[in-house]
């Protein structure tokens, strides 16, 4: 089955919204094996919202809407496809009571300019919105069939996963064939180090497809499975991925949207050890990014932002001589601060980090991206240096992914 | 003038990626009063690529298409326009030269299947790309205008910017009307609190219209100008953005994409002031916040994340007796964290967040979005309770943008 997805709204065409609606679907309907073959942004316009579906219709004869609902558009979508099924726009009292209740809920009476929200065109099925107010519409004649939904992103996607994707995979009925990812995450290994790991793996996972996807945190090596029946799809996923985890080493870490940063707790965890950090360079974002995950408390107890070398010497007990010997960006002080941030803060566990995330500060021994970082685990130092590409903000997240991935290596 | 935009990628239909160069070309045409009527995305197929631009062209005379360029996609885009403009693709030798010289800096040869890149469809304008190894081209015929772009998002960002806007803007020639908009930041008021401020604001700025984005860090309020002359947009513009300073007092902290971390920065370097942090709930974000900007290190010393409450204690002098009496989250131990810090690292001003992020951990007396920030200015300190709605993630980005408005408040 194929389908073409229309997203409405002058926002679009002004640039001022990403279109995450369109790209949203275009993702959920691929995974039941429902291949959109195009997507169309327009405005607000009566005119143009119907020439686009009439096109959509013409081509494919099957279209998803989002947006151009509810009172403030005058549901110019509805009155588009109530023009092309000839299905006149009729008043819906299940759906004016629904509204009715949900305002009152809230304290509040629904506004005369509400009633339209109401109109349903004749012969349409409503798909019940109890997560907003504008419900969605799945309309099917001659002219193909018409899905409609609220340009909210959380009630769209509500609505496409408990009202429209089951319609759809019935709809279609029969053996499918679907169009279904998994993504294997490495870090601190470069894409083309990686791609000699792997060999010939892209030919052994055959007919599944490999990409390399590089990013700041790391490589991740998406397998797509390409018009499958899902049992197959699957059961090749699993394979291929396992035959990545298996290649990749200990570089892999994690699967689809794993965080490096929980993987890094859930180990602690289970040895029942706890961690501190003593950050310069990343100012933060290594904590940050270890609390971004709920219960972190367990294990990270906290640690030192030395963004000044004061703080270096006063809080983590770095010794003075020490940083004008070496300097604030080397070896010695990252062990130094790892040292200090364990004994200080009472954890088996502190990794350092001290670097030169620029634009400035910079010299030719130790140019931008020269970052130290260091693990002390009980009376175990371990230090590394790594010279990271990038502007400040990526040359700072790769630090912080670096950091995390010396965690993760000294937890195993 | 009107124009489509077309973007070129089956990973668009499959929602893999989200189609930010659309957005980024509708952007910077409504800036140059160039109207984007309808975007649309299509898949790497010649077929699908020709029907798209063909349509495109049928109903406004012009697109600018993105992706689809370059050796792995066998350029099925410049296929098809040399299709529908009649023009056959023939070798260009100065193309082909840019290609060769640029794999020579990198101590590369180009390979046989780079010679596609140098085919240029007759009587087109090649539009240099420094930044990547496809050329942009601009292609007028009886047909229409058609832009082709490569698909790498810095490379389309840079030759939009240096080739195709210039000539668009050339092209419409004569008195142009554009769309334009400027976006004035607030924080630490609510939107309904803030739109009885601004009173009529609305009708006094018109015909610019006044939208309200609410987000995490505050309420953005963007006015627009739609199809002005350029010079009266940007002077109704920049009265209608002083009319909203005024309105929002001290709420406001900046224009368009301002950080008010690094407006907290400039402040205290101008009054040469040193601040540190003492990051409970926000773990490090706040940290984060202030050393994203470069330069950071001249005000900020740094803090500590104090995750765990021996942390408080010993890193920052927290009594324990406090702790015990009063809970981690409290005023007395906010107000008890800001001085700590600001005496054990020496500096003159110190902010300190403590609260309940969640989704665990909320009481009865102290929900889940209970959050209390203190400052400590020398000898005064303030400190103040709010209560911040939404998920974790949410509740802490919330917490570091209130922590960062107090230290501007403190700094006025």
């Amino acid at each position: 089955m194929q389908i073409e997805v229309l997203t409405i709204g002058t926002e679009l065409l002004l640039g001022f919204t990403l279109d995450s609606n369109g790209a949203e679907i275009a993702r959920s309907l691929a995974n039941v094996g429902v291949r959109v073959v195009r997507r169309t942004s327009v405005g607000d316009r009566g005119e143009e919202i119907r020439d686009a579906i009439r096109d959509a219709l013409g081509r494919t004869g099957a279209v998803i809407t989002t947006g151009g609902l509810g009172p403030t558009h005058d549901d110019v979508t509805k009155n588009a496809v109530a023009d092309l099924f000839s299905a006149p726009l009729e008043f819906d009292a299940d759906v004016w009571q629904a509204l009715v209740d949900r305002f009152a809920k809230l304290g509040r009476v629904p506004a005369e300019s509400n009633r339209v929200q109401a109109q349903v065109p004749r012969g349409a099925t409503v798909l019940p919105n109890r997560w907003g107010t504008a419900p969605g519409l799945w309309l099917e004649g001659a002219a193909g069939l018409a899905v409609l939904l609220p340009g909210v992103p959380r009630e769209m996607r509500k609505l496409l996963g408990h009202e429209v994707v089951p319609r759809l995979v019935a709809r279609a009925g029969g053996p499918r064939r679907v169009i279904r990812s998994v993504v294997v995450r490495t870090t601190g290994i470069p894409e083309s180090t990686l791609a000699e790991r792997l060999g010939d793996v892209d030919e052994r996972v055959a007919p599944l497809t490999l990409a390399y996807l590089p990013g700041y945190d790391g490589v991740d090596l998406r397998l797509t499975a390409w018009a499958l029946p899902p049992d197959e799809a699957d059961g090749r996923l699993r394979a291929g991925a396992e035959l990545l985890w298996a290649r990749a080493g200990d570089h892999a870490y994690g699967e689809d949207d794993a965080d490096l940063a929980a993987v890094v707790l859930a180990a602690a965890r289970s040895r029942g050890l706890r961690i501190a950090v003593a950050e310069s360079c990343t100012g933060g974002l290594i904590g940050k990014r270890l609390t971004d995950t709920p219960g972190s408390s367990e294990v990270f107890a906290g640690g030192v932002i030395a963004y000044d070398d004061r703080l270096k010497t006063g809080a983590l007990g770095v010794p003075e001589a020490l940083l004008r010997a070496h300097g604030a960006v080397s070896e010695e002080v990252a062990r130094a601060m790892a040292v200090g941030g364990a004994e200080r803060f009472g954890v088996e566990l502190a990794v350092s980090v001290t670097g030169i995330a620029g634009p400035a500060g910079g010299t030719e021994a130790k140019p931008v991206g020269t970052v130290w970082l260091a693990t002390a685990l009980r009376d175990e130092v371990e230090a590394v240096r790594v010279m990271l590409p990038g502007s400040r903000a990526e040359i700072r997240a790769r630090a912080a992914q670096a950091a995390l991935s010396l965690l993760r290596r000294r937890l195993r």
